[in-house]
């Protein structure tokens, strides 16, 4: 199969000129800018004999049929969060429309299996604070009664923002429908972290999604007067909030691939003259070894007990979302595997701290895999989100190689 | 001289009932409710052979005038915090209106010296941020640049503020024509602190004010995803913020009265996903000792350097206000510190952490002293803030035997 890299890159500054502006990418879900992006990949395939529906949850599905139903499934997402790069998620949709299309052309519009290129809907949850939702729809672990009512900035509910754009939430498990005859899924995204730039990679296998474990913690001291309270019968909850922030570090850095945040913290009065007498923050900890997460989870609450004891002070925990680690088939690990050795040469392999749509195709018991490309400065969400131009060509060529070994591999077990 | 505490207490309960609600006090300056607690405190000297009348900042002045033009000024400030206790400042005025009354009993209305009551106008700086307002008109170092437009929540500017109280802000400093013939001045206060408290004392002398470094701290890290940012590579700007919030407290506990405290701390962007790119702090460190205050400046400063360069993250810090020690007068504090004894057995000196008007007095060069009555679980600012009665009457005639003695004092140097 032929691709062409360049035709991948020139449609993504295509896409950049319609949908973003001088702070970045602009597609919202559910926002015209959005419904923009959509229309314009539609006439992207109106020359391929395919077949294009959107699903009941607003995923876009674009079909070639091949001699067999089995469906190789290639997909990412156009949505972007607001102010965002380039790269993120529109890369891995417009590198498998290059591939449908270097597959259409190989084998004359008829491939030995059916090829479907998914779209799916509001990745980034950025609106209303819901990521995967098109395609939890589709794996059915969606939460239509959790998600009804969840509001924009502006007061308006996911509900309506979904009826503006002709979907009903009622319906969206109809999207399962999408899974009959799926034989395989991949996905191409950029790193969004530092790992393979500081190996100086190109390209890197994805093993999985980590488990995320996310609490909001709140710890009570007592709120007092900033000149007229001696430090000795202080209660002071950013004290205890401190020693958390650094304690979860040894505690996350005990295994090679875990991470750990305390991402914000708010105090309460939250003045120069008082000392704080609520503190609250949050914790965000990932693996993708199930046992080590709960280890995580067990001595950070274990930590934040003994400070709150050290400081007189309360603290409680509330479980903001959790969801398990999701590794990836052990096959198509080894297939992305080489495919981008015999592309750039070398590989690695490493799980993705940030969750994907392949996480929710996986739970779903597709066998799944994803390719990484490098990222610069690990950058991401934001404008200055990059790739070198030279790794964009290897990551659609490496993905383009990952196709055809997978499709022979659903042939070997049709 | 003979005083009456109960009176005091029966006009602070008549004080709270007219200006207050189920959420505390509601005396905020140029607030209506404060103009109606002046105008009720006019009504309780009617009876007096006094003068009244209100200077140019807004400070409510009632004169009985003695033998000798030398005056001992007695003052607090009637307005209040939102949601304020029922004693900070109202304590203070109403019970030098308790000592005047006694006074002018004692020499049948015409004293040895010059009596003058001074209610300070907005002490507490609530609407405006600006505390200390109307004592430092008279003590001269106001501020009318840096003050005029100066808004409160609803937009409102200073200057129109005091306009619509009558009073003109290029006006002010005509208040210091009040110092004329101040001989010395005293103030009681509640300590809004748990030091007299946790000595079973009910009175304590007030050696001066702290000096105050207060400043704003910025870290500067990198932002980046939570779940892609091995915990290596991360320049957290928390992590570097968590340190120092850790260190002030050794650094502070190296002198016996020292207090520093970060009360506010912000996060940037301050998402659960997000490692904390920007970190914004305020620091208050007080003494009553300059060089001990310049050191312990000077080790945060030098602390904050070292945890950024830790952290791989930068530092930037701003003063926010600083003010030096202002230690009161030491023949005063001697008379103050009898007078307790007398009254009540025992005495203690300690500093004060807050500010209070007579720490602009003191730097007009009027000698000066407070007396301090013990604070319930050292609170204020609030409606829990309260002092048993049996302290609020050894107050009150503790501070009539301050006043006798400092009439003697003024007296004796005539």
């Amino acid at each position: 199969m032929t691709v062409n890299p360049q035709q991948v890159i020139s449609n993504l500054e295509e896409l950049r000129a319609l949908t973003g502006d001088a702070n970045g990418a602009q597609r919202l879900a559910w926002s015209p800018s959005w419904l923009k992006a959509q229309r314009w990949f539609e006439t992207k395939t109106d020359d391929l004999p395919v077949e294009r529906h959107y699903d009941s949850a607003g995923n876009l599905w674009t079909t070639l049929h091949g001699e067999s139903p089995r469906a190789l499934l290639l997909g990412s997402h156009l949505d972007s969060v607001p102010n965002g790069g380039w790269l993120d998620g529109c890369l891995g949709t417009l590198a498998a429309l290059e591939v449908l299309r270097g597959i259409s052309a190989e084998y004359k519009n008829k491939p030995p299996v059916t090829v479907r290129l998914v779209d799916w809907a509001d990745e980034e949850g950025a609106r209303f604070g819901r990521s995967l939702f098109g395609s939890s729809a589709f794996a059915g672990t969606y939460t239509i009664a959790a998600d009804r009512g969840r509001i924009d900035r502006d007061g308006t509910c996911l509900e309506d923002a979904l009826k503006q754009c002709g979907f009903d939430i009622d319906r969206i498990g109809d999207a399962q429908k999408e899974r009959a005859n799926a034989a395989a899924y991949l996905e191409l995204h950029i790193e969004q972290g530092p790992v393979l730039e500081k190996m100086g990679l190109p390209l890197g296998v994805v093993l999985g999604t980590k488990g995320v474990e996310r609490h909001a913690i709140t710890f009570l001291g007592q709120e007092a007067h900033s000149g007229s309270t001696p430090m000795a019968v202080r209660r002071d909850a950013l004290a205890a909030a401190a020693k958390l922030a650094l304690e979860i570090r040894p505690i996350a850095r005990k295994h090679a691939d875990s991470v750990a945040t305390m991402g914000s913290v708010k105090t309460f009065p939250g003045i120069v003259t008082a000392v704080v007498g609520r503190c609250e923050a949050t914790l965000d900890m990932r693996d993708l070894d199930a046992v080590v997460l709960v280890q995580m989870f067990e001595e950070a609450a274990a930590a934040s007990e003994r400070f709150a004891a050290e400081e007189n002070c309360s603290v409680e925990w509330s479980r903001i979302w959790s969801i398990e680690p999701i590794p990836f088939h052990p096959e198509l690990i080894e297939l992305c595997d080489t495919a981008i050795r015999e592309t750039a040469g070398a590989s690695h392999r490493l799980p993705s701290g940030p969750l994907h749509d392949a996480a929710e195709v996986s739970r779903a018991g597709i066998p799944t895999v994803m390719m990484f490309t490098q990222s610069l400065n690990g950058l991401s969400h934001n404008k200055a989100e990059d790739t070198k131009k030279e790794h964009l060509a290897l990551a659609v060529e490496a993905f383009a190689r990952l196709a055809a070994k997978t499709m022979r591999w659903i042939e070997d077990r049709l």
